[in-house]
């Protein structure tokens, strides 16, 4: 066991953010036999309300699958998640369209809300008996070489301040560890808005209690000027969310932004036009429209990920992503693993914390690539027909050889396989594949030529 | 003229930085009939004393003289200044190589120290009647839409604020400006530290006044471990800059950093090893070595510029580079130029800052990459006989066809050319030579053909 310090005692843990990745290293490390403290600014999710501005509703896949069995908490959920065997593409005027997630029945994701799943982990942790929890308390000092954490209680002026052998950062995009950790030290960083955000929108169920729409599905809505994506909830209602650019572009006059939808006409024109059958699944589309705020999305590369053995990050602290390949709340899990794996094996040390980043880091970076790419993806590339076709052929060639050729989205969503590697392995399939059309082209002109001869001679 | 607001008074500019660019602006400013103030946290750089950590030497070229000559400045300037011809490159056990900057008389760089460039600045711009001068002052509160600016004595507790119709933040890459400016907005914003540092040493002139080494050329001491970079000054000595990693890499043993280097004995040994003659010319450099602080050298990419019609920023405020292809101050000035211009053209406007934003942000975003770059080209590949003399092939061609061929060290560094056209025709020459070179390889290879056919029919 390795939850002690050199000197023989036990070791203290401080997490900052009570989220998915704070609740599961909670557990991990409780587990493990460190005394945990997890301070966060919110509060209890278990009291209900979504979190602002979070309330997007989760993928889970197999990464997440594994962290939560882990934990022995996966077995007992089914009746939070809804089954998403794969996405139904709306576009005006065409039928739906079903695309699977994979070729076998347990290659599927499973929609749930985050605040659901915060809260059952939050219970789960709260088992460990070592593991205790404090709501309304946000960081605002780090003595970051001496493990000592200032934390206040906004309001009230309290203040508190707690010394660990090992402070845990995981507290989002906009982490006060990470800029507590960084400051004035010479690190890289960097934050990329995305020019696009968005809108939630919720489409009811049937006064009957039935879905309006397919339910086991994620729902995508793609246009050339807007891109819509729905995910589904146990009451059978889907929560939408509608991603448009935050401003007007005078390069194009054509494409509408948040800023320039101002009017009631203008939104249910626009969704009309665009996105089908949507207006009729959300009869109070403008109403909800400008009901809810437009929020942003934003991508955080940064190194270092730890400071000395003292403090180190996990999750969006250190890598927040596009939500475009739904893999932001998996690959937090995957962090927190490797994270306690590392813990395990060098105790709290500076080689345990950079082992931790040296194994992550490249793929989160990968990571936070394809999901940038994915954007486009949904938005652009599900609705060409040559595109679709290349899919295709990509799950054709796994089914005849279901080890040898993976589809990338297959190794991302269905598979541990880390990120970078799954990215150069599909890169190679792709080259494969350009080569092996060329060939099938020359092929095909040998054999025609050779038909053409025989027909002549 | 454009020196007044929509109202018709006379416009109010506050310019936080009295360094290179915010002193150029000063002048073109206040020449157009603007009032400016100039705010600076430093003392009076005409008070004598290196800015702590700025005394790099720099390297004018074409941009930077063309700005200079906008505001009347460059003739007078030929006793601050040393001419630099060429690259000198030092490699132990082998004669000193000369490789010019180019192939006319007046394609070279000039160095001069920067504090000296910067009196003269100072001085031009209060000859401007609407120019002053406060020194001693940090922007510490900004109100971003109202053109207020609240600025702070250090150590007196001393506050003014200012109210202005344009506050520029010309205060560096880790302006305060731009930090008040961006805080809480949804900004691009990056930061990447090179993980080598640098320490200055200093080759004396002789005891009789004369240099050690041939004066008018930048030296490099170019090697696997390390790159030391001298820049000459018109009292006949050289600052010298030694590269090194900051840290070690466990991977790499045989590399030593900063860090690793702390004896003298093991200081001595290194330089001895690696740059031939430079203990030589330097007799107590294990003391110089020493006594200098490690400086880290930054990238800083960011968007926006500005905010509104109110605030906006220039040089290493919005685009800081690494000092590796001597284009820092050239592309703050030139800044400068093209923001003067858009405020002719548009007056204080938002469509007057956009418009230098898309002028300018394309350009030192391809110069940010270039600079990196040519990291690697000092360091590794001027001792590459092979890069060498594709460097050689490329100044041949320009020789035959000066308007058609241009390397892109020339374009960077000898025309006003912009730097994102200044790769894409490098690129595009690039490709012709590889064409040339596979036509001509194709071209012998059917030469040698004709003439073996010949010889045997």
């Amino acid at each position: 066991m390795s939850a002690t310090t050199p000197d023989g005692r036990l070791g203290r843990v401080a997490v900052v953010g009570a989220g998915l990745a704070g609740s599961l290293l909670a557990v991990l490390l409780g587990r493990r036999g460190f005394a945990v403290d997890v301070f966060e600014r919110r509060g209890d999710p278990r009291a209900g309300g979504e979190a602002e501005g979070r309330s997007i509703n989760l993928g889970i896949s197999a990464r997440g699958i594994r962290a939560l069995r882990a934990v022995g908490l996966w077995d007992g959920m089914a009746p939070s998640l809804v089954p998403m065997r794969g996405r139904v593409i709306h576009q005006p005027g065409a039928p739906l369209r079903f695309q699977p997630y994979g070729t076998r029945p347990e290659e599927i994701l499973h929609s749930i809300r985050r605040n659901e799943l915060n809260a059952v982990l939050v219970d789960r942790a709260e088992k460990e008996p070592a593991v205790r929890f404090h709501f309304g308390w946000r960081g605002s000092e780090l003595d970051r070489d001496g493990g000592r954490l200032t934390l206040t209680k906004p309001g009230t002026g309290e203040r508190r301040t707690v010394e660990a052998d090992l402070i845990i950062g995981a507290d989002g995009a906009f982490s006060e560890v990470r800029q507590l950790m960084h400051r004035g030290l010479p690190v890289n960083y960097r934050q990329d808005f995305l020019d696009w955000g968005y809108r939630e929108l919720t489409i009811r169920s049937n006064p009957d209690g039935s879905a309006r729409t397919p339910i086991e599905a994620l729902h995508v809505w793609p246009s050339r000027r807007g891109l819509v994506v729905a995910h589904p909830n146990t009451d059978n209602s889907l929560t939408c969310t509608v991603l448009l650019p935050h401003h007007d572009d005078p390069q194009r006059p054509d494409q509408p932004s948040f800023d320039s939808l101002t009017t009631e006409a203008a939104v249910a024109s626009f969704f009309a036009t665009e996105f089908g059958d949507l207006p009729e699944l959300v009869p109070d589309l403008a109403d909800q429209y400008f009901a809810h705020p437009v929020s942003q999305l934003v991508t955080i590369r940064t190194a270092p990920w730890h400071h000395r053995d003292r403090v180190v990050l996990v999750g969006d602290a250190c890598h927040a992503i596009y939500p475009f390949y739904g893999q932001g709340m998996n690959s937090a899990f995957e962090d927190c693993l490797v994270l306690d794996d590392c813990l395990a094996r060098y105790g709290v040390s500076e080689t345990a914390l950079a082992t931790y980043q040296q194994s992550r880091k490249p793929h989160t970076d990968v990571l936070a690539d394809l999901a940038t790419d994915n954007f486009i993806e949904l938005r652009d590339r599900v609705r060409n027909p040559l595109h679709m076709l290349r899919a295709q052929a990509d799950l054709a060639l796994h089914r005849l050889a279901p080890q040898l050729w993976q589809p990338l989205y297959r190794m991302v969503s269905h598979t541990a396989i880390p990120y970078a590697d799954a990215l150069r392995r599909a890169q190679r399939q792709d080259r494969l594949l350009t080569w092996g059309a060329a060939a099938a082209t020359v092929g095909t002109a040998l054999v025609a030529r050779a038909a053409w001869r025989r027909r002549r001679g």
